[in-house]
């Protein structure tokens, strides 16, 4: 366990800004920030001051003044962590930042772990931990699909919903437990007839829940794109091209540089991890004529694979290409990109254009290099998965953890299920049960451990 | 003249962080904040919310919920910008971060430019020029000097002085004025021996201010050193031990990289840069050929010069290159690091601490490689220019422009004197208190124009 000290982290982006923000929580946060901060216009200490105030002043070490800064007061339990909490906002220079972190150490704070805020907000019953871990996917969102999901899982989500299942459960269980108890007397507490319909209403929620991770998943990392196609049918310009669509909005943030294996870039709001573009980007003759046959690879890692043909080929030989790449697929959406199309063959575009296509299949021409008809393209992309779709208040599952304990969850429901249609015995119907609970309870956090808890907000940023 | 539109950017730095801020100020900043806000637990509009308090809600489009947030309410005149102004603390995607800003510019704000929020709080009479200059000075401090001086100045440092000297001189000229009116008459308004007095006080301050740059360039910038020596006597071993004897504070988040020509790095709260690293690292036999030589160049930028000798050499070898660049130095501060102590000849060790030293220089036996006494080397550096004695309200001018409007204000405050010694009519008299009164009215801003205050503002960062 954690320690309940007062905890102190910059809570900005690292770096000089205009300004910058640190965050103090626990019992002794306002006593701290007044013993370094002297009010303008006030003599009153902080402590004697009214919650969700503001208050401009400086902060000085005793010999030194350090900076000018407004201070901002919250009161437990009505702030983030629940407990008291400061805010400074003083001006962007690192050595300030620095400065004052160091000095509320000095005060007796102590440098906050990374999520220690959020997992003290959990801890004192601000949040449940599935909303807790959203609070971080917030922060990691760079698209909408991904922001949309994450906030509607900080305001409760699915959480609210498997916490009231999870509560019914638990009425039933503790009926077949005591069905148990009487055992030799063969009486009934629990009514088979509602746990039946209880059972199956979890069993479609969780099934629900589960099957959304697929689209969860490409919501927080991107819709797994492959680019393939032959040598100089335009890959790497047409990549270069989808690159360059909104550059202000890829994700450099992320540390995302050229040369590495995925490309994530944010389209009209919707992110698309390209695929092996380097590979894409390698010119040496060696590893082009390796040509289409290294594309395939990819292939299962992608939810959309844009196959980039040249229209100035001939049509058998494009038609060839789309034919040996559909018995290739499974399942993926293919866009078929005719490219060159602004010197292609008539004759070839013609076919194409008369080509019928297959369920889950496009066709787009377009003129990459002259960036001709990339609109469409990007458009059949997002429909490809239509996040669009995606409503106010839509349950998504995008967290690995989240979808493994739903998963078990799942299982044992259906054991349940089954155990109920066979009408076993209470006792093996509670061993399922008390599985189910103990997965649903993972989620929300009302069953947790250190180690789940260590695990969860170690990947936070300190200062959240 | 900019328009009087409301503004907005983020002002927190760039990139993902916990928590980022976002800034709104002018006239509808708070009718615009109300349009997306929906507070959590009053029903009032932020409009009738009391100053200085702290909001918690939501922020929508209208159609979709952005982001839950903290909203800070500051009014005209008691704001940082003198105007209303608005905090957003919100979730620090930068997703967020970029789709909040945009709401708000659809709501009728505009993207504040470069310093203008600080622009602004100078034309709303908040602070003056030289303040105004300061907020980006103490942005931009990365050690303890810089920010000592930067906030000194914030807080008004020498400008009031300027003022209230340049407030006697108003009121003299209008004397003098006065008798050039009644030149026929030949009166005496205004009372020679007064004036003296004031000139000869104006004359020893602007004297201190601009003597003072030399000092003040050196704390924004960090002490010039260069280090110099012999092929092998361990420069770059020395250089590395020193970059790395704070690593945590040292600047790369500027952007300094190992591959520049020079590295900044804040020891013991001062910042030192030293010259031509990337020479001192090169080890092609080439370069190291053109050995000592080599270095002469950087010397005459060089506030403070570090002369490596290696103690392994006989005292006749090392004597030799300490008398040669003897020779070559004009003024700067020189420490000779006799290196290699633990493994020197005792010959030359004992020799070197009997060598008499010159003013300026000081001797200090280290062993880089195992970092023996760099403590006592780093001393030595800061004693060279004494930091540490800059008291809190130090004046010291670290501002281009101030020091050249002081140069040119002490210019004709000489002229003056010379000109009351010489007993010259009171029009020229006039022309050269004029000539002082415009060029120390720049510096504290009661005398700007658009291009000086473009000049100004377009190094901030967007934000302040």
């Amino acid at each position: 366990m954690l320690d309940q000290l007062t905890i102190c982290a910059i809570a900005t982006s690292p770096g000089m800004g205009a300004i910058a923000t640190i965050r103090l929580s626990g019992e002794k946060a306002i006593e701290i920030a007044d013993s370094v901060f002297q009010s303008t216009k006030s003599n009153k200490s902080l402590t004697d001051q009214k919650p969700n105030t503001l208050h401009f002043g400086s902060i000085s070490d005793g010999t030194e003044l350090i900076d000018e800064v407004v201070v901002s007061i919250f009161r437990a339990p009505h702030s983030f962590t629940g407990e008291d909490v400061i805010e400074i906002s003083c001006h962007g220079s690192v050595y300030i930042q620095q400065r004052i972190l160091q000095l509320l150490i000095t005060k007796g704070a102590r440098m906050a772990l990374p999520g220690e805020f959020t997992q003290r907000a959990f801890l004192n019953g601000k949040m449940d931990l599935s909303q807790a871990e959203a609070v971080a996917d917030l922060i990691a969102s760079t698209n909408r699909a991904a922001q949309k999901v994450a906030i509607n899982q900080m305001r409760g989500g699915f959480s609210s919903e498997l916490k009231n299942l999870r509560g019914e459960l638990l009425h039933f269980i503790a009926m077949i437990e005591l069905e148990l108890d009487f055992s030799e007397e063969d009486v009934e507490f629990a009514d088979r007839k509602q746990l039946k319909r209880l059972v199956s209403k979890i069993e479609e929620i969780l099934r629900k829940l589960k099957n959304s991770f697929q689209l969860g998943n490409v919501i927080k990392n991107g819709i797994p794109v492959a680019i393939i196609g032959d040598t100089n049918v335009g890959k790497s310009t047409l990549l270069n091209a989808l690159l360059n669509e909104e550059k202000a909005i890829v994700s450099d943030i992320h540390g995302t540089t050229r040369d590495v294996i995925e490309d994530v870039v944010n389209i009209h709001g919707t992110a698309f991890r390209f695929f092996d573009t380097a590979g894409i980007r390698e010119t040496t003759d060696e590893i082009e004529t390796l040509g289409i046959e290294r594309s395939y690879n990819k292939l299962d890692q992608a939810t959309v694979v844009i196959l980039v043909v040249d229209t100035k080929n001939d049509f058998t030989t494009v038609f060839g290409r789309i034919v040996k790449i559909r018995k290739r697929l499974a399942g993926q959406h293919l866009i078929i990109a005719a490219n060159k199309v602004d010197r292609g063959l008539p004759e070839t575009i013609a076919k194409l254009k008369e080509m019928p296509l297959l369920a889950n299949e496009k066709l787009v021409f377009i003129a990459a290099k002259l960036k001709t008809n990339l609109d469409e393209l990007i458009l059949e992309m997002q429909q490809a998965v239509s996040l669009d779709s995606i409503s106010e208040d839509a349950v998504i599952v995008t967290n690995v953890r989240h979808f493994e304990a739903l998963t078990r969850a799942y299982e044992s429901i259906e054991r349940v299920q089954l155990g109920l249609e066979n009408l076993i015995s209470g006792d093996f119907l509670a061993q399922d049960i008390r599985e189910c609970l103990l997965y649903l309870g993972e989620i929300t956090g009302e069953i947790s451990n250190d180690e789940i808890l260590g695990h969860i907000f170690k990947n936070f940023c300190i200062g959240k």
